[in-house]
This record gives C-alpha cells, structure tokens and sequence, in this order.
C-alpha cells in the first residue's frame, strides 16, 4: 500500500504550496521558484491568504478553496499556523503532505505533543505526511523539484538518474547532491525525512526497491522506527542484487546526542545495527559524501573481477603512494604476469613495464600515436592479476587527455579503472571531462580502495547464501528446561543444561553441598577437577576466586570446597548453595559464544576467543543470531587468534566444523527463545583437538509478560 | 658546510641552463622559460651548441664557454650526453649541477654505473649534484624556480612563503604544490631530489631548520642515505621548536618494489622508521595531499588548547556525522558548559545552545545583526571545555560569509577554528575567500581530526623529554658476561645472565645434565617447578615440548626429565645438553621485552605482552632503545591489555615502574652492545604484583668484525 502511496508522491498531478510568497529568501517563495524551474508539468496551486497571485500564478485563499483534488501539499508557514494548514489539507482531502516547518520533536516536549497532533489529524483522514522539520524531495522522472537546497539553485535542469537518495537530513541531502553534481551524477529520486512522524525511511526504501529507474539505493539514517521491517527490506534487496548503501549518524555517545536533537531519533547501539544491517546485505559507508561516491560508481562500473589492483600514475612518487594504500587495505597490488610484460615491449622500455605504473617514465619516442595510452591502460588492465585499476592523476603534461582515455577506456571495460583527482584545480579541465561523461571520480586514493573494498566484500557476502539451511534445534527438549527457569540470573547448571538441551556438549559435573560430597562426586568423575562457587547472587566467579582449577587429589577437593565457601562469606549477600564438581577440561583456545536480545533488531550473537581476558583481546564477532554456518565461519576465520584452532605451533588442530554448529545451535537457541532469553554466554569452550566442551556458562532469563 | 652549499643552490648569482631550447614541450625550454617568468634577479646563461641565441638570451657552446662564474647549472639533455655536460660543468668551476635527466641507479645496472661515474667527476671537482633523475627546485625568496611542474606554470607569481618541501618525488611534489596552491599556502622553497646521487634529503633538512624563513619542514621521502644523521636532524629541529612532517612511500612490500624502480631507494622495514622518527619528534601524514594540508594549518594556525573538539556546521546531519568521526578518532567531542549556555541566551532558543552548532536551527528572529554567526562563534570557542573547533560547511545560505567569519575568526583566536569544505563546488566562492586570506581548509572531517590528533600527540610527545636521564646500566658487569659468549644462538641460562647483569630480575635455576642431578636441584630450589630442554639447536622450547610446568614433586622431575629428554631426541640435529630446573613463577601478566639491531636505525625496543600467543595477540610497542622511562611508560599505557597490570579483576596491581625499569634497562643493554647482540628478547616476563621476573630468554650474538 505504501508503495502505491510513495508513487503519488512522487508522481502528483497537482501540487499545493501553503505558504506561498514571492520572497526568495522565503521557503514558500524559494520552494515554489524551484518547482517552476524544472517546469514540474503537473497544476501548482499557490495558497496564501492575504494574496490573489503569487509568482505569476492565480493564489488560493486555502487548500480547501482549490477547485481541483490536490494530491501533495507543500507547508511551509510558521510552526504556530501548521496545525490549521494540516487541518486545512485534510479536510480538501490531500493525499500527502511535505511539512518543512520545524520545532517539533526535535525541539523537546512540546513540539513533541505538537507532532503528535499532526499524525492524528493526518491518520484520521487518510492522509500521510513527510516530516514534519524536513527539506523536501525531488522526483526527478517527474520533472519534481519540492527540495529547498543551494545545491539544486544552481542548475538550470533537474537531471534524471538511477540512484535513490533517501536522507533523513535535507541540509545533508544537499549536500551530497552537491558533490553529486561534480561528478556528474544523478539520481531518480531524493527525499529528506526529518522526524519522520509518519512516512519513514523503510517507505521509500520498499518503493525504490521495486522501482525501475533506480538501480542503487543511497541512505543517511539517523535512527530507525521499525528496525525489523528495514531488515527485511534490506534482504529483499539483497535478494533482487539491489545495493544498498547507508551511512548512518548516532554511532557514538556524541553523535547519539546529536541526532536526538537533530531529528528527535533514538539511535540505539551502533554494534548491533551495524552487524544486523551488514549480514542482511547492506553497505555500510561511514561519510556520507563517500556514501555518494560509492554509490555513483557502483551504477556506473562494473565490480572488480578481484582484489588485485593495478596502480597507474603520472608519478612515480604517487604510485608508490598508492600501493601501500592498497597494501595497507587488505587488497593486493597487483603485478603484471610475464605474457603482459611481453606484450608491453613495443610501448615501453623493459624497465617501465611493470606496475604501478609511471607514465612519467616512458620516453616519448616510444608513443608514437594518440591512442598509446589507450593500448597501455587496455593491455594492463587485461592482465590476469588486475580486478580493478586505479588511476592517480598526478600534475602533469595533457592532464586532459589521460582523462578522455579513464573515460574511453571505462565504456568497454569489464573490469573498473577508478579516477582519483591527486592534482586539485590543476585538474579542473580533466575533470570537468569526467563530470561531463558521468563518470565518477575520487578525491583520494583512500577513497577509491574504501570503495573497491566495499564492492568486493559485498560480492563475498552475497557468495554466503546460507538461508535454506535446515533448523535443527531439539526444541522439544529445549523448552523442557526453560520450564525449570526462574527469572533473573540462571546458575550454571541449569545454563549449561539449556545448552546441552539445544545439542551443545558441556563439562559433566555434579553440585556438592558439602565437601564429604564433594570427594564422593571427585571419585566418580576423576582427577584432575575443577570447583566453583554455585551462588545465585555471583556471576562473575573468577572475580571472586569462586573457582579453583587443577585440582589433583581428594585432599585438594576438601582444602578447596572449605576456600571457595570462605571466597563467597565474603560476598555480601551472597548465599553459598554448593560448589560445582566438574572435570577440568584441556584446552588449546578457550573460546567464548554468547547471544543477547537486543531490543532493536532481537537475538544477536557473539562469539571468539574468550576465557578471562575477553574484554582486554577484545577478539570476537557479532552477527544476527539466525546467521548460518558460512557467515558464522568467515567470521571466525577473520579473528586475530584463529591460528590456535589450525595447529598453531604444536598445538593439535580443532575441529572448526564442530565450533562452527556449537556457535549456531547457540545462535538457533537465542532466535527460539525469543526476549526470554535476555543474555547467554558460554565462556569458557574448551578446544582441545576434536573436544569442544563448555566449561562455563550463565544466562539471564526474563518471564513472559 | 653543506648549509652554505644549499645557501648558494637556493641563492644563486647565475645559472646555466645546458640543453636551453626554444621549444617549450622540451625541459630545456619550459625550466628556462618558467626561470625567466618569475624574474629571476640573477645572471641566466642558456647553454647549446646549436644555437647563438634561446629564448632571445645570448647562448653559449658549452658552460666553459660563459666568461663569468656560473653557481647553478641545470642539466636537461639526454642521458647520453648528460657525462659530457657534467665534466664541462666541472671544468668551468660549476658549484652545483641539476641533474633532471633520467635512467641512472633507478633504470638498473647500467644506470647504476653512469650515476656512479657522475659522482666521481663531481666528487673530484669539488661540485654538488641534485638528481639525477628530479624535477628540480624552487626558491621563493630569491625568485628562482628551476621546478618544471604544471603546479607553477599557471600561476603569474612566485609566492613566498614559510614552508619548505623537500620531495624525493618531482611530480609529486607537483601534486603537493597544487593542493597548495587551493588552500592558498606557499613555499620558502621545494626541491625535488630524484636518486639522491649527491645532495640528499639530510642536506636540505639541515638547511631548512637553520633558515629563519622556514617555519614548517615538509618531506616526501621513498628512502633515507644516512637514517642517523636523519633522526639527528629530526632530533635538532624538535630542540628548536620546527616542526617536521613527513610522508613516507615503501611502507609496505608493494611499496618498497615501486620506490626501488622509482628513485633506486632502499626502503627498510618500516615499523622501524616510524618507531625511529616519531620519537625523533616527526609527525607522520600517511598522504602526501593531507602533508600539505597538516603542513600549512600547523603554520598558520595555533595549537589545539585541549583534545576537545567543538563541531559547528548549517547541517544537523552534518554536526552528527562529525561528532562520530570526533569520538572514533579518540578526541572528545565538546560539550558547552552551563555558564556558556547561560551567555547564549541572547543569540539563541535554549534548545539549540549545544554542540554541535547547527547554525540552521536558529530561527532568524535572534540573527539581528551581520555579527550574529562571530559572537556564536567567539561565546563557544572561548568555552573551557573547547580546544579546537572544526567548521563543517554545508550546502547553506550564504556560505561566502560563513567563510568570512572563520577567517575573521581565526585571526584574533587562541584556539584554531578548522573549515572543512563538505558543499563541493557549491562552496566555490566561499574557499576562494579562505584561499585569499592564506587560511588552509581541509577536504573532509577526516582530514581536519587527523590534523588535530597528530598536533596532540605531537605536543605530548614534547613533554616527554627525558633526554637528560642518567644512564644506568653497570657496563663493566655486562661486558665481563659477554666476554663468555659465542656467536649465534644464546642459550636461555646465558640470555639470563646477561640480563642480569644489566640489572634485569631472571628466575633462579640449575641446569641438571641427568635425572638424579635434576632431583638434587629441585630440593634446593623448592616446588612447583619448571623444566625445560637445554640445547643450543633449539631455539622456540615450548613448540616441541621442551617446556613442562608446574612440576609438583620429585616423582614428576624424574618423570619430566626423560619426557623432555626424549623430546629433544626428536628435533633432527638437537644435542641434548640437560634440562634448566627452576622455581616456577607466578604471573598475574606475561610480558615480552626484545630488542633487535636494525640496519638503518640502531637498536630498536620491543616490549608489551608477551607468553606463546605474543604474534597473535600483536600487543607490543617499539621503540629506539635510548628511549627514556616516560616515553616507554607512555607507549606500554596505550596497549591493550594494560589493564592487567592495573589489578584487572581481582588481580594484584603491578609496580608499573619497575617495569619500565626492566624495559629501559634492555635498552640501554642494547645500545651499549650495539650490533654486537643483533636479538634478544625475555618472553615471558613474569608480573606478579611486585615481583617482575625474567622466566626464560634467548638472544642472537654476533661477532665483533
């Protein structure tokens, strides 16, 4: 239904201006000069009161006093006269409104209570809103301009592309658009939400999954209103080889503070949503004029074919710059294969022919006709070695030229040669080729690996498709023992028994109240063995010296029970109900896997390498606790201490497929349990060879409501 | 001497073109032309055999030829007369040659010998060399440019200036001259210093600090001639107050290959010039574009009062985004005080009176006057808690007086104001107006953090002097130790000897050659124990087993023994020669303290934590091993698990001090042995509260040639 919606507003037959003026500086006057501009070839109705025209155009004393259907209606009139204009609209039966007024939400209490009134009205009558504290959209299919921004001022045509801007911030809007407009890109649509009291990011995002003119999806978000419905969006994207870009604000105490009184929005844990908006397929951009260049490129090139990157520079200096930029990403630079070599002879001396390349150092006898750069860039760039090209353009010699030969090369090219612009305003006339051709070009070298980076891990991660695989919780089982859990802090026994249910293998122990018992238990499981505290007011037993290990005979099991009851006396508060008696279980990595509920985007999972000093290592992964087993595992293999699980200097390898299924079924368990299951960790796992056992475990379980 | 060298290369009274042409495609015709352009007060001699007359100047057969001295010639012909052109530069009493000409050491072997044989006839004449294979220099003051790059020939003017750049890379330095010329910064001079044949980097840094022009030292290096008298240099311009920044290319294998074809230079191992030039007082710029910026803000703005950043920007988004980019940098995003929020109340509702500013939230009832945006500006910059601002412009209204304001501002202010350009070329008219008033503005909040994190740590790092320390180490101790060593591998009881004798606490221990004497060692030392092979073919013990812990009686010595015995037994070529039976230390941390000699820069420190797992936890710092006991103290502070020695959860709290004892004693070992001990390193270190003990080590001795 919101796409049929989202469709009228960016198709209207007939827009309203409240607040129209003839004052430029004015938003009512500015906004409607723009609309006429771009000759939007629907009906403009000016509405203003105290005025019979407005700018050449007949003016209506309200919305309600047009005697045509208005389908959107622009407010721009003072905060103290928007409730009347919304009142105004709903009642002539406006199918939306763009409300650019601000000091709503944003501005504290009462303009909340004053956004709340305006979706009321709004609902009542079947009308939706943008806004309110926005700065407009533009549709540029429609030939629709309705966003007030410097950036768009300045042209005299509203150029019709395929990305989709959808910004919660219009001042941003404008100014990505301005840098899109260097590098001569365009878009389908932008839209700016601002408070997005009723029409929110997900709406436009649904709509510009399905439409056709946009290829790919750009978004500033500051904070989400149905987290879970943007997942899914982002999936169905994902699934349609859409791509989705965003940046999003609020990811630091700083910038929560920020976007609250920004744009009233609640950013929630940046971990969390960057983790969940990753494994469901987006990319995640951290600058949002970045997020523009990204974007344009990634309509306009090819992906690379792999991570090799071929450098070519009109400096040597800016070559060798270059790769160690690309060295230092992660990527490779790529060296030539010997056939290339050979194939360079007649263009260059031997020595040149390699890369990064210097154009700088090929005498000029060898370029004997106009296309020699061409021929060079063609033969390079075919090489096996090279995915992607860079091209630094450094100062020097028909700057100009080495542009028309990026942008020739690039329209038959399988594989991209990305632009970067080293040489600043010296550079003016080569850029402005590249603007003109639409091709987009890099302000950094940085910057054009950042964005090579992210289109080659988005190709890794689409290459993951693990969503079919079966589920294989023993649920049955599962909900057997929560039925045994009561809410708060669950001891770790019955942790471990909600694991093990879920098929995950803990340490055998029993619980001993006293150390005669305690001896009983050590005979019947063997030496050596480990003893802990069982309280279910401590949770942190090693914090305490609530765990003793190694211990080897029936002497230590009494001198340690008597030491460990002494260790949780000293607790206050806590109530000593035993010491757990358990195998001590070798390890060759200790690992931790835990899930929590998080309460944006539901169970997430984390696990890596773990023990006492997790905090301090800070050595684990985050993914959504429905992650299957392939992400699980390139996650893991991408942690600093993974060598311990492949036999690291001596060390028996690990049965990874094995830690792979513990980490799931832990992430299966977290995805049925739902918010029940506030937080589980496991932590210690043992490694050891094919052994994998749980050796410690706790969990938070919260009732039903 | 090399000063008054550079004094007259910088200075000259005449200066000889060979290879002066008409054509300006022809180096010979665009240097002489560029020379001319910028009017040049001295004598200028275009040199060619061909002509009577270049450029309408009178031209001569040969520099002999010239009936009066001539200080400086260029050399702009073909590689194979450039010999020619050096011996009658030579001849004619030249002071020094600029040597553009190419394919010298950089083009290989053949290359190698020319340049050698260039040197030689240079040498014997008494004349200085730049290049081969630059671009040449420039000299603001003296009017003399003989830099042929596109960076100068738009431009009507020389402008003078207070930054020197000194660039292995001529196109680069090109580059960098473009950016330069953008942000309105200018040059006291740049040269380009290709192959180094001759004058070197070292030479016009030595010139540079003494020159009372230069107030800011830039450089672009590939490769160092003399990395001691480098740091020296560093070392004395940090003395005197001069900052140096510089970029270094070759930081990685990829880069190391490019520089070796671009400009013949060795690279070295880069964590070791780093480690070396930062403690030397330099400031490290990854980019040669971001060089200039950092460059030109440090000349012409002051320092940052505290790490706290205030972010002003027209866009709410804007101000978000920055605050993030400020928290994730490790700088602190500001917040006004409440006396601060009070004193706005006239300029502003109270709900915009925070940071980040968002100049657009301001209704324009309260912007009464055009001094409304400085008063915003002046009120928060003065607040206590700011350091530094960072302006971030927007797509805006009135962006040019925005700019205005910063300039204005940062013309009385203690405290920098950084501009950040984020409106594209929307912004075109406002730089202008930051370009004329020589105020430097930054191309992405990035780039300004950056700036401001390297100033920071560049003024920590000031305070740290403790050069004046007394040197500690009781040398007559150590020597006699090392009178017993053999080159090669070190065994672990003579490592700890050595240290000990610097002072440094080892574990006590006996090396017992069979089972029984292993017994009769362990009774005197006490259990628990530690027993390890002995054996000068092994050099990583606990990878084969050679390593038990915990030995608790005599039963498990003798068992211990023939385990590690037989362990031996299968390391092909091991001899056997006992077991080491020591006390077993208790360690709350494990450290690791090295030190290795490197080729380039002396002896160099490593230190941080330590155990099996040290390459995988990648947890140290390195230092040069003169490094005082604040800088180590600093650096062991920033690591990761320094929380363990603090008494992380439970734990004891280490003697931090007698730590940085340890350390600092290892350094000063190393740098009174010198190349002599080429490693060596005690791992682990054992921490327990107080106690501090060496619990195994081993080091690499080298004869003495």
């Amino acid at each position: 239904m919101s796409v049929s919606t989202i469709e009228t507003i960016l198709d209207p037959r007939s827009v309203a201006i409240v607040g129209a003026s003839d004052e430029l500086n004015k938003w009512g006057g500015s906004m409607l000069a723009l609309l006429r501009k771009f000759q939007f070839g629907g009906r403009i109705f000016p509405v203003n009161p105290r005025r019979t025209e407005v700018q050449g155009l007949p003016a209506f004393p309200s919305v309600q006093a047009i005697p045509e259907p208005v389908d959107v209606a622009l407010i721009a009139v003072p905060n103290e006269r928007a409730i009347d204009a919304v009142r105004d609209c709903a009642s002539a039966g406006v199918k939306a409104v763009l409300m650019v007024t601000s000091q709503f939400a944003e501005s504290g209490e009462a303009g909340r209570g004053l956004q709340e009134k305006l979706v009321e009205i709004a609902r009542a009558a079947g009308m939706r809103i943008i806004g309110p504290n926005c700065m407009g959209y533009f549709s540029s299919h429609a030939d629709l301009c309705l966003l007030n921004s410097q950036a768009l001022m300045r042209n005299a045509v509203l150029h019709k592309g395929d990305i989709a801007l959808i910004s919660q911030s219009g001042a941003l809007a404008g100014t990505m658009l301005a840098r899109a407009y260097d590098i001569g890109t365009s878009f389908s649509f932008c839209v700016s939400l601002g408070n997005q009291a009723d029409l929110e990011v997900c709406d436009f995002l649904e709509y510009a999954i399905a439409d056709p003119r946009t290829r790919v999806i750009s978004l500033y978000i500051e904070g989400l209103k149905n987290p879970r419905r943007f997942l899914g969006l982002l999936r169905e994207a994902s699934a349609r080889g859409k791509p989705v870009l965003l940046t999003k604000a609020g990811r630091t105490d700083s910038g929560q503070r920020a976007v609250q009184s920004h744009t009233a929005s609640m950013a929630g844990a940046y971990q969390s949503f960057s983790a969940s908006v990753r494994h469901a397929g987006a990319v995640i951009v951290d600058d949002p004029l970045e997020l523009i260049v990204q974007s344009a490129t990634w309509a306009r090139l090819p992906a690379p074919a792999s991570d090799g990157v071929g450098v070519f520079s009109g400096s040597g200096g800016g070559g060798a710059v270059a790769s160690d930029i690309v060295d230092e990403s992660g990527l490779r630079a790529a060296v030539l294969t010997d056939t290339t070599v050979q194939s360079l002879a007649a263009l260059m001396p031997a020595g040149a022919a390699h890369l990064p390349f210097d154009i700088g150092s090929v005498p000029d006898t060898y370029r004997t006709d106009g296309d020699w750069l061409h021929k060079v860039l063609a033969t390079m760039m075919a090489d096996d070695n090279v995915g992607a090209g860079v091209f630094v353009l450094t100062t020097q010699p028909d700057m100009t030229g080495a542009a028309e030969k990026v942008v020739a090369f690039n329209r038959e090219s399988p594989k991209p040669l990305l632009f970067v612009n080293a040489a600043s305003s010296c550079a003016d006339a080569a850029v402005a080729k590249l603007q003109a051709a639409g091709l987009p070009y890099f302000a950094s070298i940085q910057e054009a690996i950042r964005y090579l980076d992210n289109r080659l891990a988005y190709a890794r991660r689409a290459a993951l498709d693990d969503t079919s695989e079966a589920h294989r919780l023993p649920a049955a089982r599962v909900d057997e023992v929560t039925r045994g859990l009561h809410a708060g802090l669950v001891p770790e026994h019955q942790a471990k028994q909600l694991l093990s249910a879920a098929g995950i293998p803990v340490t055998d122990g029993e619980i001993a109240v006293s150390a005669e018992q305690a001896v009983q238990v050590a005979r019947k499981i063997g030496f050596p063995l480990v003893m802990k505290v069982v309280s279910a007011q401590i949770s942190h037993k090693s914090d305490i010296g609530g765990v003793a290990l190694n211990v080897r005979d029936e002497a230590g099991v009494i001198d340690r029970f008597d030491a460990l009851k002494a260790a949780a006396a000293n607790v206050p508060g806590a109530v000593f109900d035993g010491c757990l008696v358990q195998k001590m279980a070798r390890a060759d990595a200790e690992l931790l896997v835990g899930t929590h509920w998080d309460a944006q985007f539901g169970p997430l999972l984390t696990f890596g390498f773990g023990g006492t000093l997790v905090e301090l290592h800070r050595d684990t992964a985050l993914l959504p606790a429905g992650a299957g087993r392939k992400a699980i595992a390139q996650a893991l293999a991408k942690l600093r201490q993974y060598p311990l699980l492949q036999g690291y200097r001596g060390r028996a390898p690990a049965d990874v497929d094995a830690i792979v299924d513990v980490i799931h079924s832990m992430g299966q368990l977290a995805e049925h349990l739902g918010e029940r299951l506030a937080e589980c960790e496991a932590n210690p796992v043992m490694v050891h060879g094919n052994t994998i056992l749980v050796a410690d475990a706790r969990a938070v379980w919260k009732e039903e409501e």
